[in-house]
């Protein structure tokens, strides 16, 4: 397979988006959309900083880079369109390879009915992909990180530290409860694009994707809305069979470990039911955890309660390899 | 200035383009755009491949690589309005110098009117910069490569070969006539975007960026369109004094030589004069430098004839490091 055969391979030959008018093969793809609001992000990926041949195979690598950006537009409350990939290849991986981490790309594209649209390959030293994508939001319903008020109740989706434990199992080969489930988790984790859509039926939620684990998304949030936030240790959700790994690890993944990709959010106390409804709906499990408090002065400070209520200064650090 | 304080300096604090909801600091940029398609690409360029401090300063090889991005969006017959940036930093850069690149962006976003409303920052071996740009087109006026017809007139905007004789004298250097013009052409391109996008006028127009030499962007045309394209090689426009370097140099450059980010169209007889008017009205030199053809059996071919009216096969070379 040559370079051309290889883009080829590639391409996407049907388009599921009615809105895309020209996909691959021009100069630039075109789209249209009258009635929503497009959000776009993009975030580069380095072999060896962001992803590893000895935990992931090629399928799973591209399933996951793509979640990370799909995870991006949910923390929006959109809801995924396009994506454009931009590949440096080196000599070390092949077009085997190479087309299996578009087919992984393509596997999750699937399942949230997205469309490659563009993309660029050149040659290099490091494998790298830049991912950008594009998608939908009702108009004026975008979520932001900036928007939370004293009295918030603070919430997530699914379990926390999931993606962390899952990493130390493929790392620390041993005997473990449901450790395909946790590799499943850090290698194909679930979107919550539906659920973070159709929060558009609320008047105002804060939002925040968490990919640099809880602790760094609550700092994110309390600086940007200019607020403190308060989360109860013994609420953060977490997954069955958590409770076979030590207390330190536990409680070091659930807070910092980063990748899980689920949603942090504020919302007011009186659409808190609203948007359990829509959680159920939705199937998403969500989990109160905490709430918001005005910030003292100019402190946008981030406390952990303890089952005793004791309240410590929760440390910004987060998983810090992915630097925005 | 550490990371923060660096994203912090390239970030810019109002915004040109009045569709802009959302820019830089959440989870991804939000815009709105109801009356007109919008259009989007990716390139990505590494140091040492697709630019080098030994021709450019930081700041014009960041004025240079957003060109490029620019010219894709000319193209389509659209207009720049926003371009996110993911740059991967190796130490052999300081703070300074890639805020040198940024502000070169800067200053040719502004000529454009566009706004940097997203990016990714990460370390890595490599310099690269992946640029996504977004644009924006009258409605259905997009223009493709594909839409070539039989007696179709060719052009080319501008000159030709003026980027690959600016890159020869700086790496040459010597007693040249105008170097100076053909420096500025190599670093600091003008782009067609104005023009492009009054070409909505025109009932069909075939438009394909001159990013790798016309010997390419031909091949291009007469594939996507399945005919046959006739070149002049007497009628390529050439800058003054371009007969300063010797035959083989003009022939190759003007040929094969790459990013003079001129555009490569064809438009039917009867609206040539139509499309010289709006060369006039937006100040774009124009020049017909050939024809279409309907293809002999499926073989597309481009031919280039010379002053003597022979034809000779025009080969598909072009200047190759940018593959897409």
């Amino acid at each position: 397979m040559n370079e051309f055969e290889f883009i080829d391979s590639i391409k996407q030959h049907t388009y599921k988006q009615p809105s895309v008018i020209k996909g691959v093969g021009d100069d630039a793809a075109v789209f249209r959309q009258t009635s929503r609001d497009i959000v776009t992000a993009v975030d580069t990926f380095v072999e060896g900083v962001h992803f590893s041949r000895s935990t992931m195979n090629p399928f799973h690598i591209g399933y996951r880079l793509l979640a990370v950006n799909i995870s991006d537009l949910s923390a929006m409350g959109a809801i995924p369109a396009f994506y454009l990939v931009s590949i440096i290849i080196p000599d070390s991986w092949n077009n085997e390879e190479l087309a299996g981490i578009y087919q992984g790309m393509a596997e999750i594209a699937a399942d949230y009915r997205m469309d490659l649209i563009g993309g660029d390959t050149v040659s290099g030293g490091d494998l790298t992909l830049s991912i950008t994508v594009i998608g939908y939001v009702d108009r004026g319903k975008a979520r932001y990180r900036s928007t939370a008020k004293n009295d918030d109740i603070v919430f997530v989706t699914g379990t926390l530290g999931d993606s962390a434990a899952g990493f130390y199992m493929l790392n620390n080969p041993g005997n473990y409860t449901n450790e395909t489930f946790y590799h499943q988790r850090h290698r194909m984790p679930d979107m919550r694009s539906d659920f973070a859509n159709e929060l558009g039926a609320l008047s105002r939620v804060t939002l925040n994707d968490i990919s640099d684990g809880i602790a760094s998304e609550a700092h994110e949030i309390a600086e940007a809305s200019r607020i403190s936030l308060t989360i109860y240790e013994d609420k953060l959700p977490v997954s069955m069979n958590f409770n076979q790994f030590s207390a330190d690890q536990q409680h070091e993944w659930k807070l910092y470990g980063g990748e899980d990709f689920e949603l942090l959010g504020a919302v007011s106390r009186n659409e808190w039911e609203t948007l359990q409804d829509i959680a159920a709906e939705t199937g998403t499990q969500v989990t109160e955890v905490g709430y918001i408090d005005d910030a003292n002065d100019d402190e946008y400070d981030v406390w952990l309660k303890d089952r005793n209520n004791h309240k410590q200064l929760l440390k910004k650090r987060g998983y810090t390899h992915r630097s925005r």
